[in-house]
């Protein structure tokens, strides 16, 4: 998506250990007109898809999914983050290792409010080894619903989780993917 | 606000200790038809004031933010929440105690994001003793930006958190004001 591209190229900045800062537009500071034409881009590469919900994880998802759901007319759910996976029978949970804060966290999302019913769009705003969208995944599987796929802003292909979920059969749709960058370039998978 | 009111009479539910659930609409699972009926109300409600921005926390009043965001065509800031004061000279932050939790965390604001030419309106999805909007609003007094006021979907009237900040000469705009509750009634505010 172009205009995503180009946000990245003005706004970003590339820093020490991998990380592309962004919080300009993205994850601190959202540009709600960036979010909104992001979710007509999902809605075109998801045309055709029976929808009954979007999910995604606290807390820089929350704001595009909400955008986005608006083109599809569906609820979002966002799945919490705890320290500590205390059990609690009415939700589903899932451990996520995150390597920028170098632990893990339990996500949970009530069992209220994802079914066996339910045809799940995942969103979120980055995506770098899965991590996140496996635990995201797996909530789905215990609830018995369909992944229809999943919706990120950024995907840095270089760290590879992106395509070995689309080896694994699952709709990846990523509107901007970094194939490589350095503090004075970026560049993108076409 | 009688959309609102009417939704929490009908799914919200009243636990122990003061808890009104409503996550199955405002901060779990999120209705975003409902969150675009708040967004036209607060409109008509900061009718004719100058909005440069809006300020959130992390991480249920982020999609309340962006929805109603769209009414008035501005970005959102969302204050991140920390567990410790590191040292950061480019953040504005402050201290806060969750009643809820049971601890004081601390939120932070990129200074990039706010600055003195700023008129904020902040967003929150609860109001209690008003411990949150009292951070918000001291990031905001360090960046010399100026408090449009606060809206919120629901306020516990009887935690007067709002109260002492209308005392105080805030601008607080409430879509349900809760004077009571118990298990089996919930009085509003006329």
């Amino acid at each position: 998506m172009e205009l995503l591209q180009n946000k990245i190229m003005q706004e970003g900045t590339v820093k020490a250990g991998g990380v592309l800062k962004v919080d300009g537009f993205l994850n601190h500071q959202m540009d709600i007109h960036l979010f909104n034409e992001m979710g007509k881009e999902f809605k075109r590469l998801f045309e055709g898809k029976e929808i009954t919900k979007i999910l995604t994880i606290e807390a820089s998802g929350i704001g595009i999914a909400c955008i986005v759901a608006q083109h599809f007319n569906v609820p979002v759910v966002f799945a919490k983050k705890a320290e500590s996976k205390n059990l609690d029978g009415d939700m589903y949970m899932s451990e996520v290792h995150s390597y920028t804060k170098g632990k893990d966290y339990v996500i949970r999302v009530s069992k209220k409010f994802i079914g066996k019913e339910d045809k799940v769009l995942l969103i979120d705003d980055f995506l770098a080894k899965g991590k996140a969208l496996i635990g995201l995944i797996d909530i789905l599987e215990q609830a018995g619903a369909t992944c229809v796929g999943a919706g990120i802003a950024i995907e840095k292909g270089f760290q590879k989780g992106g395509d070995e979920l689309r080896e694994k059969g699952y709709n990846i749709q990523s509107l901007a993917i970094v194939e490589e960058m350095e503090e004075n370039y970026i560049v993108f998978r076409k």
